[in-house]
């Protein structure tokens, strides 16, 4: 069976993740590793089974081996390396968000369109095996034309200071997430954003000019409206559900927990905590996303997760920062000429 | 023991419902009924039970063995009959919404001021014992401080044409239990009201300038934000459900289903719906509030639901009716310039 | 609307709950109480409410107002009572075990079905309205032929000793329930009966020849299977759960739970707990069943829980206890020639 | 890092699927694979990455640099290459169950023990992330003194008959990984076995000679009780549940379903079913017992599941057998005179 090759730029936390999932896929050979500096990969698996460990992703983009490169570097280097990729015919798969600037990412884009190579941009949370069953009853119509969407997503824990000062702002960094999956599950555009917003958690984030508490009001082209609330901390662990509400029914993914046991108690009756963070969570659909990808490219089929999505996000998050900042309702129309 | 002696204006579904608690405690007699008809009440058990069947509410108003008036008649007759039963010396319990108009409201609670006597509004959700239990693990610090409060609130069927277009709206008939619900749970009064809000369920209430589906954002004074998603129509039953988050955990209330029977088979695994509807579901709750009613009366003591809470909740009504005509966020301190 | 008019005998706890059902029900008069001593109830609301409280059973039993009579003395008593009641000419509720000695127990059914009065024993289990769910979706066929049935039934707490002394031992004092609840779900004959049993709650149970855990394994003669479950102590409460298991799939019952509420906290993910006992779980399945021995008097009906009923539930309870002493399994057929 | 070189005996769909995991894991090498024929195994993947692929055996037991060996064959050849196995210093894994014949098994257990090597039985439950959590939470004693056992374990569909007449009976075919797991669970040996067996699923079983249905009710030596129910066809899918009540509490675990999502109608309220069958719900506890053998292997460490706990568990497969064929209570004392 042919494979696709692959160069990483990126050997932080998620570019190991494809990493390893790469590697342990049959649909895929790792060929280069990039990263800026490469000292820490000293010692590790990765010298026995990467053959080229750099810190030029040069040498990724002029390999004629390599079929597909996986930008896991940081959000500002992306839309630079995603143009050099595509101007080198390399297909892409992208890291969240694709730039902190929608007109980069637009720009980006259209290299990649004019380059005519793929690109899957990193929302995992598609594959996500109840995630995408939600979708696939809501497309089937068993609850009917959709009426409210609604998506709670809490992080287990804040992340330090340092992240959050380079993270873009909780709505690019972590609600992109939920801006993609309500597209993804409303199957439609948003036509207006709302936000009420808090920084309620740690003034960390004030201080930093973030928020880490937010409700997200949204409304669809087909009429449809959506909440999304989000918090930077929820100690009980990784708070990740989504409920489509519709005129025949409506149809909800629950939290998955660490294991199915119940303790009962004179004192409690105790089930287990969710699973604790999204390398838990989406442990599965981390390696569904990369095996979907190189099926894209080996059978050349459509992709579940293109520019197009990445960028609808980006404006999702634009908005709702615009709605924070002037506290107001923002139409999306109204976004080509708001300075980004 | 003593026991408190009533008197019901209002023999519709309501007043009935009461009628029975009423007839059923230990803590009441019922000494009278009155409606602007009482042909329906013929050959019924009240007949029977209740000595005096009346159309003529003075002779509530103006019988000296009757301590308490359940006010269960049409919202815009609340206030007159609040007014009367006031200056007669009676404890008023009064079904929601107080009236339709807020000023109307605040001049008849000033009536109930002047008077000294007790004054209950019928917010049963208060008594129902998930909710409750929600809000005692909120007091007693459980989650911590609340950052999230959320509030799903969906009526099985949408009501008929008729009773939609002397309802008051969407907010002041329905919401405004889920107005009252923010509050108890929150413990701090809401200082903004932003709506989303959509005629996604039935032209009819278009047509009547009402809306059937709604996102409500709501900020609280001490920071806290809110949600309550609406919805005139949730096919699966009567929808329920609560939860607060804070910063030590979260809590929330299910929904009430009819058994705890769980089917397996090859097509499906099936469990039973939620309690149709509120007579069902709050069934309990009904029962409750009357004998704390009854108790606040008999001893002297404080009221779980008083009529400044009725007031908060119309003052949210009306708050979110302008965010949702004027499209935008709306703040509780403007409205007293308001015309309501 | 024509009333069953009623004498209760024995007024301990489950004779004033079944007073108490009696006096709020609209199918009931209560007309006369009797015990052994009746001190216990003067200054109760049973003074003001029935019109005879008496020591003498006799009153109750040569009242020619007195439709139905209803046994809730001791158990070594109630044999004697029904045979007098069924004379008298009175229909019988008794509560359960109809007697701790199965030929008393035929011989007392005889004299009933002579006087040709209605005789309902107090399974109040078959009122729940999840197991009665449970039955009725298994005979509308929805899980095919039942291949097993589960019951597991656990008391919150140990009773006390003098209770134990006088309880007839475990099988027909708890086990009785769910002797019935089998017959009930199963709509089957028990042909064998196996009993594993363990003192192992408290010594005192051993020290009065009882036991406190056991597991009894049945067979139908339609070929299924059942097993019980039974503790004396389930710390965390009443745990009563039921599940049959058939070809085209599986229904079960799941506790009743005291609310729907869920805290989730960084130490534990909790629910409530089970309501605590049978006064609370099974609160409403006792004015079903007095209710539905009013309709089949007032209506010549069939009546759900019959002597036969009863008498086979003791029949099972002695299989069982001969099971346990001679640790063998033990035929139903060979019963009749076994000293009870 | 030291890894474990491998040859497997058995290259069906147990020996498959470990060689699948023993490819993916970091700490084996797969060097042989074996089977009495291999045509099935030309063109898969194995060409490329087993260096030897033989009918011969022997040729595993003479090769210096194979560590262990994996024993995946039918079970009548278990005994044999156990004894090869061993006396070639190899270190075994070994499919349940070890034999059909209790001396062969103790025999062969002899011939390890001389030889020193380590030897583990594929009781792959034992490495289910729940069924270890209850056994932790039972070893902390949150739960208190076990009293009772509960074990229920349905197959989704009944094997084919050809697999059933060579399968040695549903007790050491199906049932033995119960018997295990009540043993891993009580942490105690049992004293007596009891069964109530049936043919209810397909006549097929009892034209072989076996039955499809069973409770089996067991007394272990700490007083405890336990009961397994079996089935060999629950359509809605693979039931594996166990609960273990003791005095302080009960903990259980539910199965584990496909996915969260849960789908209201006005029809039902529907959850998602569990998963199919073993390979599907046991999938990680498969590489997590392969990767516990290399580790028990490579730091000379104990192991979780030995062969005492594979004969021990035979014996109350035989025991079960006993108490059906001759419909009494089986003492374990009482088998070594058993012909087996």
């Amino acid at each position: 069976m042919k494979k696709v090759t692959v160069g990483i730029i990126g050997a932080g936390r998620i570019g190991q993740l494809h990493a390893d999932n790469i590697l342990g896929s049959q649909l895929y050979n790792l060929k280069a590793l990039s990263d800026i500096q490469v000292e820490h990969l000293k010692g590790t698996h990765y010298e026995n089974l990467v053959p080229v460990i750099t810190t030029n992703p040069q040498d990724i983009f002029t390999d004629p081996e390599i079929d597909a490169v996986f930008i896991c570097s940081s959000t500002d280097t992306h839309a630079e390396y995603i143009k050099a990729a595509a101007r080198a015919g390399k297909h892409i798969f992208c890291e969240k968000p694709i730039s902190f600037n929608i007109e980069e990412t637009r720009k980006a884009l259209e290299v990649v369109k004019e380059a005519g190579v793929k690109f899957q941009v990193g929302f995992n949370r598609r594959y996500d095996k109840h995630f995408r069953k939600v979708r696939e009853t809501v497309q089937a119509g068993v609850i009917g034309t959709p009426h409210v969407i609604k998506v709670c997503s809490r992080d287990p824990e804040a992340p330090p200071e340092a992240y959050v000062q380079r993270s873009g702002g909780m709505f690019i960094d972590m609600t992109i997430h939920d801006f993609d999956m309500v597209r993804y599950l409303s199957g439609s555009n948003v036509t207006e954003v709302s936000v009420a917003a808090a920084n309620l958690v740690d003034p960390m984030f004030g201080v930093n000019g973030d928020i880490d508490t937010a409700i997200i009001t949204l409304k669809f082209e087909n009429g449809a409206l959506a909440v999304i609330d989000n918090s930077r901390q929820a100690v009980y662990g990784y708070d990740q559900r989504i409920e489509v509400f519709g005129d025949k029914g409506v149809v909800s993914a629950e939290n998955e927990t660490q294991t199915n046991i119940r303790i009962s108690t004179k004192e409690s009756i105790a089930s287990d905590h969710p699973k604790y963070f999204f390398l838990d969570r989406y442990k599965d659909a981390y390696v569904e996303e990369i095996n979907d990808f190189a099926k894209a490219i080996l059978e050349d089929g459509p992709l579940v997760c293109t520019g197009e999505d990445g960028y609808q996000a980006e404006l999702l998050a634009v908005a709702a920062r615009v709605s924070w900042k002037e506290a107001r309702t923002v139409s999306l129309a109204e976004l080509s000429s708001v300075p980004v």
